[in-house]
């Protein structure tokens, strides 16, 4: 009899990663461990009593459609509630130009199946975001980098790069997962010349951009590249697509996020959708749709704020006093993320047991490398946990890293 | 400026193609159309209040972690409870046999994911599930197909075709999509044999086993799997990956299934799906574990069949009383479809305009068919029409084919 299944799997598992992530989150949840690890946003906001309230009026009001199968495309009043919003930031869109997708990681997914050709190359930060590189990794892609500094991606390195031929440019502008750095306006500029110039598209990845804490909203890089084109062009048919999500600002259990594109990248990405799994949750795409569309989602998006803020600061705070020199970390404007650099040599990965021995854990920073580099860096996330607790853990951490310095 | 978005996709996407049913349903959804096209359970069957419960029980006993992100895996009560379900079938698995995924057709497409290489080869009954042939399409996949009669695929013609070398075995044994044929029990046993002897898998899509009017329950393929292989086995270790659904026992607006099989399938189809959708919603796994875990279901399930079964006495009824000679349809003891074959020659999918014309709808059989064939046939839904409206479908429907007989 046959068991060996691994033979049957022959060539085809090459490229589909595990994500270190989650395995990292499996090993520091147990107990009493003090974990900046995860990217969760803090449960203790979730909007428990409005979600019972949208449950019930859901389901006495429309429950046999709300249950029922639904379209590829999404709940269309969530597509127009979402076209609408970004009418407000001055980009002319309809419920076309937007598809709803289980999580932003189904974007990523999609995004890389109607586009990714096995050893096309796509440009990303490094550091950049684990998910869309496990994403990505499926479909044979090859990664440029680009580095970065406390103003994002530096895109007076851009032009080398197009040159040598990319199918698209990946780019988290507002409080970039895994460092909280912001592209700077001038740089978005800069990023959207040069992408039209070379005839290269940008996915911009935007789940943190209600999410600011302080200085000035700086308008999404699918904003600003639809104010550059001609005035002329009534619906959108720029260079950018754009997703975000309603994990950071409801609840990620919910799994809903969603693109913004041309009509022709939305039709694509709809008929791989069909594919993939027919349609995201309509029950889920109702709730969401009650919930974020009532005037009580902006108070709601205004104490997510105060209070990761608030969080954020106890974390610079703590990594100040109890840091010892030598160790450097980004200052974030929003997000959830910060980012810190040990002194060259030190390799995060490697202390990362010793923390765990602490009852502290991050994310080694080696992780968002896709070519490597970065072993003395880490992640940190402070969404997640209280006040004291992220004072503790901050000390435990830096205890971890003065017993390491060599 | 560069808006010439196709010239981008180019290569990616010739094998993503769109779904014929859902382009009819859209086409067949305005306005006073009888339709048997879509394949929609009952929305007057839909537990409305019982999810009103569980939507209050879950938020208020475990809000927290039931809008948190999740594993990938799925929600470890309810893979036990498919676990322990299965156990009452004589097979012994346990949570780890158990990956949640967001419908069936995702559980088709991680499938696909892990086992085909451009130009595998995958045996398909013909006619079969369109999602499938969809999911499949997009890896590059080449079909081989096996004839049909009213016992199901004819496994005596297994034999030649396992020789070509195939990838997988894809069968529907309980109440066929598209035809409602059933396989029977001499037959499973000869596939389970024969693709045994050949080391190739089985990949077994149940989504209406529980939906049986009456006969004798056959046992599923991956439980005669078991029972053939050695006692001294005590968990799963067998050649049978099986996949089934909550969206014809509880809602198809949850997105909710699950696949059983070996655990180094498991282990590769989470690895998997994390790149896809990271997991399920969290929140919509919650409710169903509340409901399918009640002893309420059982009554629910016989509530569903005692109205389907209406349904499709109905059906076949007006089919004997309204059909012309010459047309033929499939007796269904369970599921949501019968299969009708006009007489050869005539073409189902040229007389579709008639039929939309007389304000009645139906799939052509042709789609159903991956290598092409089955021009006469079609398929017909009964569990979601009224049965008044049933027999006035088939009447109209009788009309249109009468009046396209040669």
């Amino acid at each position: 009899m046959h068991t060996l299944w691994d033979e049957r799997f022959a060539l085809r598992t090459d490229n589909i990663g595990s994500s270190a992530i989650r395995e990292l989150l499996k090993l520091s949840a147990n107990g009493d461990v003090i974990s900046f690890a995860g990217g969760l946003p803090a449960p203790e906001l979730f909007p428990i009593e409005k979600f019972k309230e949208a449950a019930d009026i859901v389901l006495t009001e429309m429950g046999e459609s709300a249950l029922q199968y639904g379209t590829t495309e999404g709940y269309q009043p969530l597509r127009e509630m979402i076209a609408r919003n970004a009418a407000k930031y001055g980009i002319q869109i309809s419920a076309d130009n937007v598809l709803i997708t289980s999580g932003s990681q189904q974007a990523l997914d999609l995004l890389g199946r109607i586009f990714i050709n096995r050893g096309d190359r796509v440009l990303v930060e490094s550091p950049t975001y684990l998910g869309a590189l496990q994403a990505w990794n499926a479909y044979g892609v090859k990664y440029v980098t680009i580095p970065f500094d406390d103003d994002g991606m530096q895109t007076d390195q851009l032009e080398s790069r197009l040159r040598t031929g990319l199918k698209f440019i990946y780019v988290l502008p507002n409080f970039q997962n895994p460092t909280g750095v912001t592209l700077c306006r001038e740089r978005r500029m800069q990023l959207i010349e040069m992408a039209d110039q070379y005839g290269v598209p940008i996915v911009e990845d935007d789940p943190y951009g209600q999410l600011r804490y302080e200085g000035e909203h700086i308008p999404p890089v699918v904003v600003l590249d639809d104010e550059m084109r001609a005035k002329e062009v009534p619906l959108y048919t720029g260079n950018v697509i754009y997703t975000s999500t309603f994990s950071k600002i409801l609840a990620p259990g919910l799994r809903l996020a969603w693109v913004v594109a041309p009509t022709e990248v939305i039709k694509k990405l709809v008929q791989a959708k069909q594919g993939c799994d027919l349609h995201t949750s309509t029950f889920t795409q109702y709730l969401a749709y009650q919930l974020a569309n009532s005037p009580w989602m902006k108070t709601h998006i205004h104490l997510i704020r105060r209070t990761y803020k608030e969080r954020r600061d106890v974390m610079l705070k703590s990594l100040r006093e109890y840091m010892p020199e030598g160790v450097h970390w980004t200052e974030p404007k929003g997000g959830l993320f910060l980012w810190v650099t040990l002194p060259e040599g030190m390799d995060s990965a490697s202390i990362f047991k010793f923390a765990v021995m602490e009852k502290v854990a991050f994310v080694p920073g080696v992780s968002f490398h896709p070519l490597g580099r970065g072993e003395n860096t880490m992640r940190l996330n402070f969404s997640c946990m209280k006040p004291e607790l992220i004072e503790e853990g901050i000390k435990r951490l830096a205890k971890v890293v003065k017993n390491n310095i060599s």
